[in-house]
């Protein structure tokens, strides 16, 4: 099991692969297997999700706000600032530039993403949305 | 600062003062000034929170998912089953139960929870009232 320090360099490395968007490291990072919030992905599902993020969200960054590392896990808050197109969590963003966050844990089995939960705050991009409709 | 070990037992603690509502113990817990969501609640407003999510929500009990400890840093996955009465979230649930989860840092200063980041999964008791209207 990696310990704490090289878990969170493992995590850091994780990150800047998904900003840089080099999609054929990816199973450097993330299990055959990987299960995201309930569901069974598999390597290839968590790539199309990542690379459709990318497309539907173009200038996508994932920013590491707080990392919290106790082996086999990683908890992490995300900060975002983009401009999704079109709907995005279901809301009508069409466009525009909004901040929000993710928090978001992960189990790293033998070296790789094996399980992550996630939870992005939509009611933060609502509130944001509404804000701007007045 | 506290070991990975204690700070577990301690947030095992804070979340059976929450369930047994015991808010006369909560300055065991909380810092007097603490801040939930980038908003300074301090103890008496944050007492208030919750006083008033156990009035809206009788059944409420908070149910630890997976617990990662590094100190100073707590991250929980919360899992929820509970009726709402009336509006939560913005969402008209009117007493229906949902499930949901709750993903939450908290900063631990001097011994008492100084800083909260929290993430509620909305989208889940969005899709769970949709599929009981069709």
């Amino acid at each position: 099991m990696m310990t704490k320090e090289n878990l969170a360099s493992f995590y850091r490395d994780y990150i800047a692969c998904l900003n840089n968007q080099t999609w054929d490291a990816l199973d450097r990072f993330v299990g055959a297997e990987v299960v995201h919030n309930g569901k069974c992905l598999g390597l290839t599902g968590y790539r199309e999700m990542l690379e459709s993020d990318f497309q539907h969200i173009p200038d996508l960054r994932f920013n590491i706000g707080l990392l919290i590392c106790e082996p086999p896990y990683v908890a992490c808050r995300l900060d975002f600032r983009c401009a999704p197109k079109g709907r995005f969590l279901d809301l009508d963003v069409n466009g525009r530039t909004v901040a929000f966050t993710e928090n978001v844990f992960y189990k790293v089995e033998s070296g790789k993403i094996a399980e992550v939960w996630s939870v992005i705050d939509k009611g933060a991009i609502e509130a944001q949305l509404a804000v701007r409709r007045r």
